[in-house]
């Protein structure tokens, strides 16, 4: 198999778009034709939950460049909640769609060692093509996830600058005039270029939030080759130009990252009402299509 | 129900020690009497996880003040991996045993209002008393977390120092002449001192490593009322007195936080032949006496 770097290239090219669908089943905004799905665990709420999740991936097929499941909300649901996480991730990479396994683990030694085990790779438990990972505990800590995404073919995305207000507590932390992300970026990149790929890119990615364009500049100069999982685009409130202000323009599209929606995908206002699959599926492909149309105007 | 930060005082103090039990269930570690782990997921290594794990909180009833199970070990094992973890925290919470969830969560919004309901308080579909949370994203990004603990009497540990070697890397870093963890200690301050119960203890508390006793007196001094959750006492090679460098001793004991022991109780190498679960059983009961006494006599 091809590396992450490379494949996540080829699945850029191919689908035209780095546009990444998330899917982060709410249970308390999953449309009402979905069925009940108000009580946290019950066999209605699951129900709920796989169907629109499947539904979900039923409409990145082919659209996207990938899909981004949230751990969390299949947590929230219990053990048979992460069930549907598992089978939704094992169904996305049979039918060929790369999944980034949403879940910000992050921990030391033979802990990090079992997370890589659980949440890394086609053969995983839960199964991924790349893992979000928190670096908060040290380098060191990364090596275990490192060592199992080298051994089958996958990636990671390091947390270094992420989307939301208040990101800048420890983040923008100014160090030897530099904020202490950047001081992340520049550890990580050796790590970045040993595992770069035929495309050029690397299977060694980072988390940087589309709230902060002129920092993700900063970083792409930082890490030319790693690709950049950008959240925040839509609903977080940025527009696509500065999404993508850490990907690079080629003659044949944007290169270097995904550009991550959730709610403007899977949750449309026009689709919230939806009186019939057909037309809830009508809405988020209006919803797709106009995400696509944005970034590759942007 | 009194605050957590009141019923970890109370636990500490009816049990006679700050030690905590790790219960991380390493598949390759189990004692061959529980049966085969060698295979991932199957229904012979879920029995031997599951019974391990079980028989591990028998262990610990009356024994320690707190169980601090591993979710990544549970995950290693998929859907029906973390069925266990949720099955063994509920025992333990129907026993009256404190359970600290170690899973390291971590995200923005509402991805950690999901987290927070799926591992936090005793009605969660994975119970706790309190919940491990990583910082890095942000202190707003703690909200969702302290807002569910407090309604729920449940307690946090914000990872600030941990044990590697490592793990300097970002905690460490220079800012203004004092480290980052610091810096996240002094912001932690106020939200801690919010939340102090009767008996002084907050529910707000941190993880400080004991391997860096230095820096575990400093976070005392700057969080005069968070309990102390120290990781690396015993098999990650601190000893007593340096494990509870951040803790108070009181006439009736010491309190302050937990001491958190893994190997060195649940696989100690008295029990890794052990014949008969009698003999594992008192290899363990040994480990924990021997651990609670270093402690006390500290």
């Amino acid at each position: 198999m091809d590396s992450f770097g490379d494949r996540l290239a080829d699945a850029i090219l191919s689908t035209g778009t780095p546009l990444c669908m998330g899917i982060d089943p709410h249970a308390s905004m999953i449309p009402a034709l979905f069925g009940d799905s108000s009580t946290p665990g019950s066999p209605q709420t699951l129900r709920a939950i796989s169907d629109f999740s499947m539904a979900c991936l039923a409409a990145a097929k082919g659209q996207v460049a990938a899909i981004k499941p949230q751990a969390a909300f299949f947590e929230a649901q219990g053990p048979e909640g992460v069930r549907i996480l598992a089978d939704l991730s094992r169904a996305a990479i049979a039918e060929g769609i790369l999944v980034i396994m949403d879940a910000k683990r992050g921990d030391i030694g033979s802990t990090s060692t079992a997370y890589a085990a659980a949440l890394i790779g086609h053969d995983a438990p839960f199964p991924s093509d790349a893992l979000t990972v928190n670096p908060y505990l040290g380098l060191d800590t990364l090596e275990p996830f490192l060592e199992r995404a080298d051994a089958c073919g996958a990636g990671l995305f390091i947390l270094t600058r992420t989307s939301n207000p208040g990101a800048g507590t420890l983040q923008d932390l100014d160090v030897d005039g530099r904020p202490v992300y950047q001081h992340l970026a520049e550890a990580l990149a050796p790590l970045a270029a040993a595992r770069r790929g035929t495309s050029g890119w690397s299977s060694l990615g980072i988390v940087a939030g589309a709230t902060w364009p002129e920092e993700a500049k900063t970083l792409r100069s930082l890490l030319p080759d790693a690709p950049f999982l950008v959240p925040g685009f839509g609903a977080q409130g940025a527009g696509a130009s500065q999404a993508l202000a850490g990907l690079n323009r080629q003659p044949e599209g944007w290169q270097g990252g995904l550009i991550n929606s959730t709610r403007g995908l899977i949750f449309p206002k026009s689709a919230a009402g939806a009186s019939s699959h057909a037309a809830w599926r009508d809405a988020v492909d209006d919803a797709v299509r106009a995400s696509r149309g944005a970034l590759a105007n942007a």
